[in-house]
């Protein structure tokens, strides 16, 4: 077993065949004094491993390695950690790893905002290394990003917590989703599905907001109180006119989101929060009318402190998402690119059974 | 005097040739039970007033009366009127004159945002009449829209703050102005200058942002901390990187308004709330990524209760806000209309001597 990494064993996409990603190995960054090594033990796959693999991303140094929903155990500490990780724990590790820990962002939990932030896979640090993420045997972290995971959540269902959970509960938070408040979650796909169960764990009264009802029976199991199919009922905006106090926008395209009709059913003060990473060309268009009184936002990663307050509210409250589990290797990594290109994902994947595969 | 109109003298719009309106005379709307009459003492003049005499608005039936930063006093009550008002009593009325009183968003202070809501001019009640407005030797309207002025504000100078005034305190109010906040406002015309004065009143850090220096002393005379010239500093988002709370967008047009750049800088959590009144053709185009932890919203009319807290802000600071004033009279209507047209304004025109021109 690989426990001070030199090479980096990993899957990943080396040619422009992005839907067959290739065993490749690669040099990790120079270890630094508050670096953390992982050997990583399962990651899940999020919508924007596709996006940066298929290229979308930008022409990227190859091999692409992507996955950002990684749980493994510490195996290295840098010689100025400060953190109390101890070698053989179990932690994780979500969509960022990196910020300059300095500026006025950082230092009020939104060091996912920082100018120098650099994402867990396909964005440079400032000596040229691109960051490489988890389908891979290992990866080498700033101990700031590397987040300690309760005992009572099995790793792969901890691991889809960390961006896809974190990136819907961060608006939900900041938001005031809560007891007494009317939250919507339009988009029920692998984040909307646990953007459903956070709300609801959070005492909201739960909308679910979907084109069509065939995920109704889910929405409901999942912890909705409502469900609203906008292409099955065509008076829905005048039907829940002035309701809602929050709505997160899950959807993976903003094109087919109706935002002259989404604010009808907003109360006044109510917000709209997108979360979705859509692709660069796609804008939204908003008559200055149609937004009376209504706000509307992007929402980013959310914070280190926010991962660790899901992680406590999914302990606590013992959640299970939805996943489906595939050993890593590369004929599993095709077939689940192929899968989730036709959005055929009930509700999250995750890719576990590292050992077998980087022994 | 005319205390019970049956007949309301005005300056109206009565043809195509808006920027020269005539006296005329019209029928008010059936006194109800609930309905105070009001003898017009001065009135603001706002740049709706020129969108709907221009036929912005769509084709009005004629006399087109407009003006909505009414001072008067009472000079009749309705046999139902539960409010305290006085014969005689000094009273103002502001951009909206009906709503419904009896919805959700009514009962919480949100009148202006009722499904119901008529405008002060311009807009039609259910029985078809077309309301009408404050260039008019009377007015007539459902006490809840009618306001107590306190007595330390002279009419002329209390007038604008019924409608641009209110239209630029209520999004401070709602979105956090005061103390420890740093919050822009951005063009700097009739109602720019007062949101300036309120933001400073209320204990903000305040920007103002113009596109040149043509302002610089005057802003900082009406209370700004900081003044910045978009097109006269290249850098100026960067410049600002990460500093506001809040920016208020009173610009005319959005057009000229850099919706790219101007989420630069605010900080995460930072609200954008324009209060423009575009042409209905304007959009505002967003990159979604531009957006990342900011809010937009547009906001509409203040509240009542708004106003009067605006009132006694105003009473208690003794504040002043900049006009100049025209005796009313068709002459002087057609000269205030060419020279809005021109942006040719320091800060807010009032007509004022309308016992001269309607006795």
């Amino acid at each position: 077993m690989l426990q001070y990494p030199e090479k980096i064993d990993a899957i990943g996409v080396v040619d422009s065949d992005w839907k067959h990603p290739k065993r490749v190995a690669f040099e990790p960054r120079t270890f630094g004094p508050k670096d953390i090594d992982i050997k990583i033990e399962c990651c899940g796959v999020c919508g924007s491993d596709i996006h940066a693999a298929a290229g979308n991303w930008g022409d990227l140094p190859k091999p692409v390695v992507v996955g950002h929903e990684i749980i493994g155990t510490v195996v290295r500490k840098g010689s100025e950690c400060t953190s109390e990780f101890e070698i053989g724990q179990r932690v994780g590790v979500g969509a960022q790893c990196y910020s300059c820990l300095k500026c006025h962002r950082c230092l009020n939990n939104n060091e996912s905002y920082c100018d120098k932030c650099v994402t867990t896979y396909g964005q440079f640090f400032d000596d040229g290394y691109c960051s490489k993420g988890g389908y891979a045997s290992h990866i080498r972290v700033n101990e700031h990003f590397v987040i300690p995971i309760p005992e009572n959540i099995p790793s792969e269902y901890a691991g889809p917590l960390l961006c896809g959970g974190n990136t819907v509960f961060s608006p939900l938070l900041r938001n005031g989703c809560g007891p007494g408040k009317k939250v919507g979650i339009l988009g029920i796909g692998g984040i909307g599905h646990m953007g459903l169960m956070f709300a609801k764990a959070l005492g909201a009264e739960v909308y679910a907001i979907s084109r069509t009802s065939k995920k109704k029976e889910d929405v409901f199991k999942l912890g909705a109180d409502h469900f609203i199919a906008t292409k099955e009922e065509p008076d829905w905006a005048e039907k829940y006119y002035d309701t809602l106090d929050l709505v997160i926008v899950c959807a993976g395209s903003l094109k087919d989101v109706d935002f002259d009709s989404l604010p009808r059913i907003m109360q006044v003060g109510g917000r709209i929060v997108s979360i979705s990473v859509p692709e660069q060309s796609e804008k939204i268009v908003l008559k200055p009318f149609g937004l009376l009184g209504v706000l509307i936002a992007n929402s980013h990663l959310g914070s280190i402190e926010e991962i660790k307050q899901l992680l406590k509210l999914v302990s606590e409250k013992n959640l299970r998402i939805w996943i489906e589990k595939y050993p890593i290797n590369e004929a599993n990594v095709n077939e689940v690119f192929e899968r989730m290109e036709k959005g055929d994902v009930r509700y999250r994947y995750v890719f576990t059974d590292y050992d077998k595969e980087f022994n």
